[in-house]
């Protein structure tokens, strides 16, 4: 199943499924309780939004070795952890602004895992049962920041620096899955979910070896090797084999309120 | 005034307000509008709570010189950026859990802004009314983990590892406020705000300048010389001159949820 949150004209936003292009709304809670009512207004009737709303994001650094390398680093022994705030988050379509500060923004394409249930110490066999469902992700990174800084909050924390959709796939197996990413219709990132370091699984066990997870909480899982810059102009396009494909025009940052 | 958000026996968490040591209700949003209901609870008859939930905790590092030179470390040319998860924070009086994965756990004892309203590119000469007002922050630190790690997430992102509190207060003046903290009732950390290489208003302008503050959010900002080890068993308590103080026990953690 699709999970997606949208807007309709100047209604508040609200959760829904997909069917055969055509949308449904949700009743109740997607990480609770709830009931799909019928799928009739067509998708592209509907303004589709980041598809959940994150407590937190937690992301892995270097977990895939061709990326690491192409930045002249190890692979860590332990996955890597750094977070973005959910100020940063926005949906399909929305556009990512290149801030006055930065001189190098460059896209991170990533498979990002949703949240369905709290937990803390989950098992590695027990994650699944954990995990709603995927979803694409950019991780957004003002790399010349993130050198500069040492800790990564301020390079990777910018209004707009995580675009997170189209949907949440219920159905997705994270095992083998290409991962891509085009910027302007031309290929940059490529490479399989199996490639990773540490699996999905390992990951949701140990992230919640650390900190509680909560239904909705958002981890991005690392990029593989290809990054690069991002210009004012530019369309980026993050495609997750079996989920879809996550579009967000760059413009520039205007720097006021 | 100061604001807490408060428990009593099993009614949900709420805000409240003091008032000569007795507790009143609020009607309303501290954030927005609000009236204050007649104080007649005891304060003692309360449970105090974290008294924000904010979307985002953002810290900075080595923000008191001395700090930076006990740390061997240089004091940054422009505010070190972290994060903390929401999960992490506890309020006055939760136990400090000390995690299996960790031998040297530490105090850090800070004042916590607490954003009032939401604000992008705030001037520092606008700052002020953008803050609601402060607590008390003790921004709890696995130091093994952090220096291994290099990215400081893991190091501070342990559930537990955000006490805040007792209360907001909207009338300090955190030029010169002093910051104590004590273990078992011996001082271990004492200096002025005044010693902050960046001001209040300095950290709201840079913050600002890179995401969108939100009403609740949370600015920790830095802590003074003097950190040092927690065990199970300690009290530790940070005090904010002006503010008052933030009590939390210390024990061990189990490994189950």
């Amino acid at each position: 199943m699709r999970f997606i949150r949208y807007k309709t004209g100047h209604d508040a936003p609200r959760y829904g499924w997909i069917y055969e292009e055509k949308v449904g709304p949700i009743d109740g809670s997607i990480f609770d309780e709830y009931r799909r009512l019928e799928a009739t207004l067509p998708l592209s009737a509907v303004t589709l939004l980041a598809p959940v709303v994150p407590s937190k994001i937690i992301c892995v650094g270097r977990n895939f070795a061709d990326h690491a390398r192409e930045q002249g680093l190890d692979v860590p022994e332990i996955p890597l952890l750094f977070l973005k705030p959910p100020s940063a988050v926005i949906g399909p379509g929305a556009a990512i602004e290149i801030p006055p500060q930065s001189q190098l923004v460059e896209h991170e394409a990533e498979l990002a895992i949703v949240i369905g249930r709290e937990g803390r110490w989950i098992g590695m066999d027990k994650a699944s049962d954990y995990i709603l469902g995927y979803t694409a992700a950019n991780d957004v990174t003002a790399r010349d920041l993130q050198r500069r800084d040492g800790q990564w909050t301020r390079g990777k924390g910018f209004d707009t620096f995580c675009p997170l959709g189209p949907w949440i796939d219920t159905e997705l197996d994270p095992a083998d899955a290409l991962i891509s990413c085009r910027v302007d219709g031309k290929i940059r990132q490529m490479a399989s979910t199996r490639d990773m370091v540490f699996t999905v699984q390992q990951l949701v066990a140990f992230i919640s070896s650390i900190m509680r997870l909560l239904p909705g909480d958002v981890i991005l899982t690392g990029t593989p090797a290809g990054i690069g810059p991002l210009e004012p102009g530019n369309n980026v396009e993050v495609t997750i084999e079996g989920i879809g494909s996550l579009t967000n025009p760059v413009i520039e940052s205007l720097t006021v309120s």
